[in-house]
């Protein structure tokens, strides 16, 4: 068998554009459109090509959504849990403080229910969503004082957006939204007590560890975040068909891709942040627990007055139950063998 | 933009055969090869048709590595363990005892040079692999009686291929290699007093539970067992480049959709059968610890007589206590703190 020059002569050929929520620097994340892209160019002999964007670039990059939801670009690469102020169960799509691990979001998505779930959801504002990579779990963050205990927490200035930050609020945190570039500078000259961004890659890069020696874990705000794929639901309907088979396939590998790029990028990352001075601790069990019940609190006051997140909230709180009753017993057992014996 | 009648008319048509190890009764790992037939045909609007066979329907189960490697079929679905016998360093693309769970063999293949090194390994024998699927940590097995320390594994015979046996062998341990169908009589007389198979939901099929009640974890055998894709290397060379692409992108979702499958379906199955009665236990310490041990002693044994085993080894060795070093802070934290909550 050999290729025909013109394979896909009968093809359309398809130009779209992908707004990306995140800056070339954040590689690893910014890199799954682009993994993305280049997948469908090669796939279709270049007839399906997805131009990406970086935040900013023709769009801010907290307005992905609304960008894919009018129609001003194709589709998207974004975390759903930006637009908690929309709808807070927009959460579910990435990370619910105390949620899903990566792996257990991936069999939710794909298998127990939530790609369904949360495509209900989307459906009315014209998106489609997909899951489209997952940093796994986050760190908890750099802080220039080590944490004690829960009453060490009381009037710190934090940056932690989101439901993180709401959670850490009723903490006696004092939670701020800056974005990656203005986090250094604010913490250097004391208007932030402590920061949380991504991971060891990704935080060494942004230099907090020369300021804030105390890095924190785990990021629970951030069990396993998903990051998303949106298609416009009108640009996506007129797709030919080998066109959506090939991108539902190039986003799971993109998916799959990120996870897998993560996992081995921190490990170096980490050992070099700690090599060069880095304190390392768990947060103390009494902010865990307090954070913990803080988290299902808010949930359970949102499910009363939300019927879309009940809906949603009632099947995850059940699914996250039973995968916890499974991955404590041989994988937390294989995992926990392991860490004792290195 | 819409689709043209005949949009793949100048590709041509190719059919190839895949042949699977697995029994359709293995339904999430033998649709695997299903859903890399059903994305491909899709995503080529019919022209590129792979049909898939069940063990034994074209060759023995244990047979697919040949049959690639012959040209007698097309590709494969196999787990590349089965080989060992061949060079010990095939084990290294499905799983080591006590070596990297699924999330870490992702990274190791994806991102750790583990790809590329298995590659090499597999060129001379005309194979080109890739990644096809990961189960998870599986169980450690079924046992008819407890197991409270090393010395009540002495002359047990078990049901356990592979390097899972090796080891058991040097804990005293008969083992035994029996086809998943010959396990439950085999048990049930008394030939056997223990078997390994998968996990709960692939177990529970076989109903093993109804004859032997102690539930064991982890699998330390397999930690996060690989399946593979295997493609006849002139087959993939005579591709065109628009089907490799496919291929590649089907086969890493097929990936990340066998795990997801099994973490939805196992914690289920695990409920169903601790409610039917089965008894659950952790291996005890001595017994993961001389496992552990005739483990490492094995690997640095064939190491010094086996060259390619050597190669990958040192790689993999490093990679493996980085990526230990790595999830045992953030990740292990989060997880147990889940599991203690629940």
């Amino acid at each position: 068998a050999s290729l025909a020059p013109n394979a896909f002569a009968d093809l359309p050929t398809i130009k779209w554009r992908l707004a990306s929520s995140f800056p070339k620097s954040l590689d690893t994340i910014y890199g799954a459109a682009e993994l993305l892209s280049d997948r469908l160019n090669k796939i279709t002999g270049g007839k399906f090509q997805l131009r990406v964007y970086a935040g900013g670039e023709l769009v801010p990059g907290l307005q992905v959504f609304d960008a894919v939801q009018q129609g001003t670009v194709e589709c998207g690469h974004t975390a759903s849990y930006y637009y908690v102020g929309k709808n807070m169960a927009f959460a579910f799509d990435t990370a619910m403080p105390f949620g899903l691990t990566a792996r257990q979001q991936n069999a939710w998505m794909y298998f127990g229910g939530g790609l369904k779930l949360t495509r209900e959801l989307f459906k009315p504002y014209n998106i489609l969503n997909f899951p489209g990579g997952n940093t796994g779990v986050q760190m908890g963050g750099w802080f220039r004082k080590e944490i004690k205990s829960l009453k060490d927490l009381q009037g710190l200035k934090m940056r932690i957006p989101g439901l993180g930050g709401q959670i850490m609020a009723k903490l006696g945190v004092v939670p701020q939204t800056l974005a990656g570039g203005d986090i250094y500078p604010a913490l250097e000259r004391g208007a932030l007590d402590a920061a949380e961004w991504v991971g060891p890659y990704d935080d060494e890069k942004l230099g907090f560890h020369k300021i804030a020696k105390h890095y924190y874990y785990p990021g629970w705000w951030e069990g396993g975040p998903q990051l998303s794929f949106y298609v416009n639901l009108q640009k996506w309907n007129d797709l030919p068909d080998a066109y959506r088979q090939a991108f539902e396939t190039a986003a799971a590998e993109a998916n799959l891709n990120m996870l897998a790029e993560y996992d081995q990028k921190n490990p170096p990352a980490l050992m070099r942040l700690v090599k060069s001075g880095v304190k390392l601790h768990a947060f103390p069990k009494d902010v865990m627990n307090a954070a913990f019940e803080a988290a299902f609190a808010l949930y359970e006051a949102e499910a009363k007055v939300n019927p879309s997140f009940a809906r949603i909230y009632s099947e995850w709180k059940q699914f996250h139950a039973l995968q916890t009753q499974w991955f404590k017993v041989a994988e937390a057992n294989y995992a926990n063998f392991l860490y004792s014996r290195k």
